[in-house]
């Protein structure tokens, strides 16, 4: 358990320092001292790149405030991004050790050398990331508000990209650059990279650099590869096609929209919602069927070891396919050539039933607390704050302060709460006897 | 699949029956021919035993369409009932052939000695159970009505109780008798044997036997006996404390009332909720969160082998406990010192997984079709029809025509897809090197 907990307490620490920092008169716009409950809130949302906002981060807060919220978003996403990774790694030698078929597991991942290059790579792939993503953006945002200000939009879209944060200076998002090709491919590109997983972007780099210096080495895809990509591709395309529907008769989203336009909407909210948290629509203004599927891929989220949250690409693949045998009458869960361990099974279920639990008890004391409010706001604005993806139909800032601290309270337990579990799964593995090659693969 | 495959067209068949009978005009109390699309609804949630009504059972229908719908009820409950037994009866073959470790099963179940007297019993049961309603509810209805009227009256009620049907005369349901000690517990009583499932009912008169007539033979409860009392009673606790404390100011519901009507209504909307159906609180007017708690509940719904719907209580546990596995670091699920099979685990996620995925997608449906109504009130209706229950905020009466026929398909959908899934896992069940004693129970 010690390195989850000392990860649950890290993140802790780093949004108490994040909320005092913030507290402070050289955080806000107008110079004077911040409400603390704006400050927890805020510091809460970048340190678990969730992105729930209560006030209008472009306006409220000066130039420090908006680099301490980076400096939050980038040390959040990144402690995440490490040790999802790093617990994976722990995983895959406890899984060494303990399956004597399992050879071409091993075989099957070059890059985990060692954890002592691991920060060193993970922090190399993060900067390249981030940095083609300013220099990208830079070209519409210079043109737009000149060289400073423009760098200074591109660096903090970047970064709030590739972390999934979905943190935006500008106060409705990106809906003016709906239209916009570049904004509409480089911050995609941002959140999927970010949302993958570094295990994938460095197999994905191996490979490319296998096939440009012609080595005769066999190179394999590792289970974890072929799931993410195969489920991540689906998802983004199922999602666009639902959204384009969904709202093509929608006056206040798509409708008046060229054809053109529409697909480039649809598809940056397909891609949004598994976890960015960025919009080019008003999610307040979206159809009923809109906003109901929007929660689901919510709740679906990224893929393991990225900056993402949901219960992840491979819980939600585990079982599919787990539904898919039962309904074939098989007793085993196969997964390209791979029979999926029970162990992961159970630990698909937990991750599922666990945030589902959550998401209910948390849905039904906000209820509580406002009355008022209609059911469908409170729930989209939980299972946003739980998968860490803070779109909004809009209700954050005019929430009771109760609730906002129990949405505050669901932001860090849909973080850290994985980590917990991944751990405990870890500490405890038991040999089993085995009857077929299993390979390890990583949910939630 | 040929059992479960009959199965399905023997509900479809008596849905269409039953809709040709409603139509007649000796159905309707005006003596008119019926609107066919009231008639297919009508049938198709009484042999469904759902419960939702587009017209208002007691005076829309003469006695003779009341009469039909009586039957339709029945037959439906019945079927499933039987049904359901006789497929876990040759789940329990095909698993007592395969596993030699589990002779104790086979011993635990001493009433499942053939299939020729399961139809006698289980009719036996039946009568029992609805006779004895029948006298107890005639105190009541007698009283209030007269021999006769009130005759038919603990008839209709004893029978659709003891289906979990739902189905009521009074059009507010049960509204008008929350205070009546003898009604909270008649109905209740017959909604929970009928849901419990037959297995439980005809174990625990074999254990009351044998106590009785002081038999020196051992007498082991079966872990579906363990699993299905247990998780019921808890429900039912939990439930009662759920809504007696989010009701409790509601002034449309609890807040008036004495404490002890309070604690009454509380309980009985607890027990009807998984998934009897009635209702004697207004729906429509409770609070927000309430609502959201009845619908997790109705997604449980009641037991295997019974005449209710929803996932199961058995789903609910094992999923429940290899969350517990899960956090444990477990790579085993044990209920009662039994071990859980695999099989029964990925049988348990393709439940929960097609439920929720088809309630998901025809609530995206319903929305389009009707993109003016209130989110929660479509949610709450979906679940409702699924999990056969039959509670719903009174939109029913007033969807659009193509809204009802989604409805209608989800109402059988809800019913027989769980039979599908048994029979498809019993058809091709292979068998497993075992390392510890499995023992089998039933999902869904
Ligand atoms: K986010
Ligand atoms: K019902």
């Amino acid at each position: 358990m010690t390195i989850a907990r000392t990860v649950c307490l890290g993140f802790l620490a780093l949004i108490l320092i994040g909320t005092i920092l913030l507290i402070l008169p050289f955080a806000t716009n107008d110079g004077s001292w911040n409400n603390p409950m704006v400050a927890l809130f805020t510091s809460t949302s970048a340190v678990c790149v969730t992105g729930l906002a209560v006030v209008d981060t472009g306006t409220y807060f000066s130039f420090w405030g908006q680099l301490t919220i980076l400096f939050l978003i980038q040390l959040g996403g990144f402690g995440y991004m490490m040790t999802t990774t790093f617990l994976m790694l722990l995983l895959g030698r406890k899984f060494d050790l303990k399956q004597k078929f399992a050879i071409k597991e091993s075989f099957d991942r070059p890059f985990l050398q060692g954890s002592n290059s691991l920060v060193v790579s993970i922090v190399a792939t993060t900067l390249f990331f981030e940095i083609t993503g300013i220099f990208l953006l830079l070209k519409v945002f210079a043109q737009e508000y000149g060289l400073s200000r423009g760098l200074w939009l591109s660096i903090f879209h970047s970064i709030s990209a590739w972390n999934n944060a979905g943190f935006s200076l500008f106060s409705d998002s990106l809906v003016a650059y709906k239209s916009s090709w570049l904004v509409n491919l480089v911050i995609p590109g941002l959140v999927i990279f970010g949302g993958i997983g570094y295990q994938v972007i460095i197999e994905f780099y191996l490979w490319l650099r296998k096939n440009i210096s012609r080595q005769k080495r066999v190179f394999c895809f590792s289970l974890n590869f072929k799931v993410v990509i195969s489920t991540t591709i689906l998802l983004l395309i199922v999602g666009t096609f639902a959204f384009f529907l969904t709202e093509f008769n929608n006056p206040a989203t798509l409708r008046n929209l060229s054809l053109q336009d529409k697909f480039l909407t649809a598809w940056f909210q397909s891609m949004t919602t598994r976890t960015a948290g960025f919009n080019s629509i008003d999610i307040g203004k979206m159809t009923t069927a809109g906003l109901f599927i929007t929660m689901g891929f919510m709740f679906i989220g990224a893929s393991p070891s990225g900056t993402g949250g949901g219960i992840k690409t491979t819980t939600f693949r585990i079982l599919l396919n787990c539904t898919k045998s039962a309904l074939q009458g098989k007793d085993d869960v196969v997964l390209y050539q791979r029979e999926v361990p029970s162990t992961l099974i159970l630990k698909a279920i937990a991750v599922v039933f666990g945030t589902a639990a959550s998401i209910v008890v948390v849905t039904i004391l906000i209820s509580l607390v406002e009355p008022n409010l209609v059911f469908i706001q409170i729930f989209f604005e939980v299972i946003s704050a739980f998968a860490t993806v803070g779109l909004s139909t809009g209700i954050t800032a005019s929430l009771h302060s109760t609730a906002q601290l129990i949405l505050i309270c669901a932001m860090y337990i849909g973080r850290v709460s994985i980590l917990l579990l991944i751990a405990a799964f870890i500490g405890n593995v038991k040999p089993t006897s085995l009857h077929y090659p299993e390979e390890n693969l990583l949910v939630g």
